[in-house]
């Protein structure tokens, strides 16, 4: 399993808009193979800034099949006026074993 | 309960040390009162880059709890030394309801 960590710093105002969005859209991204859960978290020092945390079987999962796949356009459609500036992206593996 | 995100980047190298070194230290955190879970994640793009999961009670849990307590000093002294620069810290609320 691999965690995609999204970093979306949103205008300012428009946090609430936002997270109505992302829950009338997540199934766009819940429908994607290889999707297994999907969470946004608000950042308490900055509080228009949010991570999407989506765990996937694997990295192509997200990189291929929800990029290249059907429902992304819609997805971007959707949410992307919301940001200030382009998402971060990254992926992380599963924890390391302490 | 908030989670805390450590950015951890890690001096080339000493990758698998710096996850030794947390393994040994963790009772140092998790003695402390409010702690809940610990989760250390490597970043597939940037494989010296660690994000470092803390669910604490409350923010001043590791604000002032932590970092004011008896165990902080040994945790720097035993972590801060692998780190690239300083790490950077955020905490996030509970997940949002989508």
């Amino acid at each position: 399993m691999i965690l995609e960590i999204a970093t979306l710093n949103v205008q300012p105002g428009e946090e609430r808009a936002f997270e109505s969005a992302l829950g009338a859209a997540r199934h766009l991204i819940e429908a994607s193979p290889g999707f297994h859960r999907v969470e946004l978290r608000r950042c308490v020092e900055t509080p228009t800034r949010y991570l999407l945390f989506v765990t996937w079987g694997q990295l192509e999962d997200h990189t291929v099949g929800f990029r290249q796949g059907p429902n992304y356009s819609e997805w971007r459609g959707r949410l992307h006026h919301f940001y200030d500036g382009p998402p971060a992206v990254e992926h992380y593996h599963e924890p390391v074993a302490l």
